[in-house]
């Protein structure tokens, strides 16, 4: 099997709707840093699984300095982002989200 | 699947119960760093596998600037620690205890 | 089972064959970090799963400030690259190549 991880940062404001007290509640913002895994049994023509270039353009312009509540139609919390950016990217299974030194979520398709 | 891993460092002084000899019998403290993986199949009202601040707060409220041997009901080794924390946290299946740079002890459950 | 992980870098340029607009077309280079992960189930006469100077001199020798593009009989990848080093190295199951801080490519036998 080939895989390819492509690890990159972004930043970007939202809040959480939560029904209980939390500080996440109010706009606020993170570099979050999002590692994201493709894999393929077979490479394509160039000899890839997913070009770097294309993770990168399609990760960028979607979200980065943006606010992501006006983006995402669901709650924004990191969970919710990983599945969100796994669903679109070619070939891609897992996708991590660092919302800060000790806090990552993760998404892995079955 | 979803995972979210909180990694979060405590102090805290202990002092292991055991018949050789060993420096670790003296009360002692350590920077423990922790780190707790949760998973779940489906996310919760809020787009949430655990909320951070939760696992945050078991951990801290309980151990951080104490003794352990005062807290735990059992010798205090790495080991024995990580299955505790695994057992109180929600959705949570893997502990990493590191008590220095190169020691770690983990709890998966099965 | 048995493991080692061998880690170094080596420094060579390449260019790539793409149907499409890249920078990557243009000859460059890279300090590539290569992780060589062998396993076995049993050691050898030595106590080796497989020598760590002899995963070091198959990569230095025939890679080390070299041009790719003369040497590997494909598009010069990072996954190519992987694929190919897996094949070389005894005892060798997978092959992590980073080539950049946010860009690695694996490859992995079944």
């Amino acid at each position: 099997m080939y895989y390819v991880t492509k690890r990159l940062e972004i930043s970007a404001s939202h809040s959480l709707k939560l029904n209980y007290s939390s500080k996440c509640k109010t706009l606020h913002g993170h570099n979050w840093i999002i590692t994201v895994h493709c894999k393929s049994e077979k490479l394509d023509q160039h000899g890839m699984v997913t070009d770097f270039t294309h993770i990168k353009r399609a990760i960028f312009e979607s979200l980065d300095h943006k606010n992501l509540d006006d983006i995402l139609p669901f709650n924004s919390t990191a969970e919710n982002l990983a599945k969100w950016l796994c669903d679109q990217i070619f070939n891609c299974y897992r996708v991590e989200v660092q919302e800060s030194e000790g806090n990552m979520a993760i998404y892995e398709s079955s």
